[in-house]
């Protein structure tokens, strides 16, 4: 079968690919399993660290072309993940540039997907983004989206797509709604939840981290790997459970900023949490604020999605990775 | 000021321009009442009967044609009432054009108003068909919108930009879901709800009315004069009231098709009630089930929409303008 991983050099979108090839096989969607013969990575560049596996090929280029998005779907892609994306500080600062991305991008894959035979399954990568304020203390899988954010409010009409497009039988579609993930590596950025990554990132690198929320900023957050096993448990499981609502908010933890330093200080010492530094940026700190922080996700529990133990868990497994030497036990 | 009404040689739209002409004025998006020196009419075609006033003009041509759309909206609209679309059970039927006229067609004229200055106030007609099953038995402000037709995914979708484009300040915009709009007069239509007025319609003509759905099914209705009401009352509903959240579940009267006939035969006889078949469609029926039939519209009532009293006084005035000889009192 043939995959295609959408923003398949990003951070989240590499670790997707390397899962799959690790796994070497998915669920079609007439319900049988199939080895992977190809991934297809869309992108806009290659990744710095090449795909060791003879699987994997990129296609470079714009997700809102027509021309290049039908030619790397193409009538042979048996299953889409959709995870790339103008992120949320972005598509708020260029609304167009947003829109374009965000959905006519997603738009333009589902209808490449309808040439599918058999009908392709799509997974999309959604966001808590597409909640906003006025919010109940915890969202429940009953809270109604109400975005406050370009960004927010262009997952949420993907999501009414793939919805409809599966409901009209032209793909077999499933949204999840990605809690904030936590840790990234590598650089700070245009996500307005940028900065949950970088102040525990920089600090374990030695560099100073400027926070621009209030430390009691909840967050609501999974860990890379975590998102990445949510992808293809929401591509397993039956569509039968998916029903007609094909979006569901993924499972997370909460944790406050306060808590995230104190978790570091615990972690890698009292030297490596002061190097976060509190300077609050209004348009940021008001985008993160229209964001929930707690959720029951009964559902997701329900339809077997994995789930992170603790922000200690999440940042031990960073730490491991990028930054043994720090590790205190 | 310049009004645009799209839809306005259609049944509603022609009755608000209608009203629109009669009363003279309305408030611009600075809060200014102003008078109305311009309507003008975006449809497919004139009306039948010709607008007899001379601040009324026609734009023929499709809302989801660019240049078509930003010439009749240039940049000196002051107010527009979108309420052009593709019906239910023509979206259903056609995805391709339901998703071009109703959600291409509504972003285009968003874009279009962009360029106004002051800001252009946007009044969407959008419908309850963005409601479908599972829902509750009543359906509330806090019930989420899980559209189960391409129209309902369409109205939804175009909901999401009239806030989010209201958010950014491009325009000052309004969306309210309106009820089945019963009684229509004319000929029935392509809306999977065209029967709620063909089987009082019809009968009052002395003609057979084949009803597609089960007697005891549901219908969530406004008459049109509320419904033409309404749209001037989201107009004027200062923006402070709308908030965050711009969409709204209008007021309506629920009646059973069985309780319409009923009435039908108390206000006009058993000959006339007489000419109601009934002819399951299962597709018709399948949508219209979809559909809620009960709401709580607590939210429309405290920004003070007006509301019909019930189904017996939508028949009457419908009778005494279409069927005055048949009235029994």
């Amino acid at each position: 079968m043939k995959v295609v991983v959408t923003g398949g050099t990003g951070f989240l979108g590499q670790r997707l690919v390397r899962a799959l090839c690790e796994r070497g096989t998915l669920t079609d969607s007439a319900g049988r399993e199939r080895s992977i013969e190809r991934i297809v990575a869309v992108d806009q560049g290659e990744c710095i660290e090449p795909f060791a596996d003879s699987r994997v090929t990129y296609a470079l280029g714009d997700i809102s072309d027509a021309a290049f998005v039908g030619a790397a779907v193409a009538d042979d892609t048996d299953s889409l993940f959709h995870l790339a994306a103008v992120v949320s500080g972005a598509a708020e600062r260029d609304f167009d540039l947003g829109m374009r991305v965000n959905l006519d991008g997603t738009r333009l894959l589902l209808e490449a997907c309808r040439r599918g035979k058999p009908v392709p399954k799509v997974v999309f990568a959604s966001s808590v983004a597409v909640f906003g304020q006025p919010l109940p203390a915890v969202v429940t899988d009953a809270t109604t989206p109400t975005p406050q954010t370009s960004y927010g409010t262009q997952k949420l009409a993907s999501e009414l797509l793939v919805n409809d497009f599966s409901r009209k039988g032209f793909v077999d579609g499933r949204s999840v709604r990605l809690p904030t993930i936590v840790v990234r590596p590598g650089k700070p950025n245009a996500a307005a939840s940028s900065f949950a990554s970088g102040i525990i990132r920089e600090p374990l690198a030695g560099e100073e981290s400027i926070c621009p929320v209030e430390p009691s900023t909840g967050v609501w957050m999974s860990s890379p790997g975590t998102a990445v096993a949510a992808f293809i448990h929401a591509h397993e499981v039956p569509k039968e459970l998916w029903a007609t609502v094909r979006s569901l908010n993924l499972p997370g933890i909460t944790a406050t900023v306060a808590e995230m330093i104190d978790a570091l200080r615990a972690a890698a010492g009292d030297a490596v949490a002061g190097r976060v530094r509190f300077q609050i940026d209004e348009p940021i700190a008001a985008i993160v604020r229209s964001w929930p922080a707690r959720f029951d996700t009964a559902r997701a529990t329900w339809m077997g999605f994995p789930q992170d133990a603790d922000f200690a868990s999440i940042l031990r497994d960073y730490m491991k990775h990028y930054a043994p030497a720090l590790l205190r036990k």
